[in-house]
């Protein structure tokens, strides 16, 4: 197989981590007392719901930070907050584009840009994937993901789109995630697939996505290595 | 006025050369014979009328590197060469990522880089901008342009969609071009403006865009004195 021209990452989970990032937000802005990982799994919980009444076609087109926020008012109300007001769920909400990318990450993808394009292919939206890349200094050559390809993952079109907006095909492209589900709908649209586990996503109890469930073509311990596989 | 946190660039004749860069590749696939920068220049000119068509709703959303091949077939036909057949015709037609940067370029935009959100937002396609952007080193941190937003400049939804996917009003946006109506267009939308001006875009013999026409919120030398006078 000829190597890939693209690495499109997934990038909650896979670039960041948001579990950690959000419930240090959160702690900040709603007080010590909150127990911060459990308010950040339930609004992560609300997440794939949210997306699917998009997916689904139950709901027009509508970028993440604004489903993001909805969700959010959602928990606070669950964790038996009153609402903050605007500004300050704004500001909240836009905890998820300062999430801290694991350790690798910078370095690595440094390194696999001087050979490839590097791209996010996330469900964020584009000021979400920016404002995160700068804080964070993640190399990104270009934004991509779902506003761009206005459909969310891992509907087909989403992987398709993403390829063709690099003028490549799904076999120039390789989707890099912590997770099969993610690297299953990439490779049943012809995208090469390298799998990177990140064993602590979830936190120290995590159950899923532990170790490869597919026919990958690359499965890399993190970053770096995944660069040294390819060459970079 | 507050400074802005975005600055979104015109790309052909602003930030890259492109007659001089088309007029090299087409030297070298057709023959030394051609007048190069002729056929350059004849190729731009189908240019605008092919986005005209997209913009009046005459034509469907089309992508500029379908419109440059469509006119690319125009322009060889119309200096009397036979029809190179389909491999030859993308090669050519790829001269539009290959376009050099005017020489302060690449050192301007890295220094803004530090201290703006910089991206190009041209109606050139991504894969032409992202393609151009590996070649040449410029350094973005997100592409944004006509296939993004899903319009050509000077559409006003086109100033507008740019701004909004990045989170920003038109207010914290900058335009920098060398071209005064893609300024004025920005500026009516409510975006803050600077004219650099490229006197030699055309060649010698350019008499458009030599100097500013409106109140432009910026006039820069160059990408460099355009740092400098941002405080980057």
């Amino acid at each position: 197989m000829t190597g890939p021209e693209a690495l499109l990452f997934d990038v909650f989970g896979t670039v960041v981590d948001w579990r950690t990032s959000v419930a240090r937000e959160a702690s900040a802005l709603l007080g010590a007392g909150l127990d911060a990982p459990a308010f950040a799994d339930a609004w992560r919980d609300r997440y794939q719901p949210a997306m699917e009444a998009v997916r689904s076609g139950q709901r027009e087109w509508t970028i993440l930070d604004v489903l993001h926020r909805e969700n959010l008012q959602q928990v606070l109300a669950q964790f038996g907050f009153a609402d903050p007001g605007p500004g300050r769920l704004d500001e909240l909400n836009r905890a998820w584009h300062r999430l801290d990318p694991w350790p690798d990450a910078v370095a690595g993808l440094a390194r696999l840009k001087r050979r490839y394009i590097i791209a996010p292919h996330s469900n964020g939206n584009i000021a979400l994937l920016v404002n995160m890349a700068k804080r964070a200094g993640l190399a990104w050559d270009v934004i991509l993901g779902a506003e761009v390809v206005r459909a969310y993952k891992p509907l087909p079109e989403s992987y398709t789109r993403a390829a063709t907006a690099l003028a490549r095909t799904p076999g120039q492209c390789m989707m890099v995630a912590a997770h099969n589900s993610d690297l299953h709908a990439a490779q049943a649209q012809g995208m090469q697939t390298a799998f990177v586990p990140r064993p602590r996503e979830h936190g120290p109890q995590q159950t899923s996505d532990l170790a490869p469930t597919g026919e990958w073509t690359v499965i890399a311990e993190d970053f770096e290595d995944l660069a040294a596989q390819l060459g970079a």
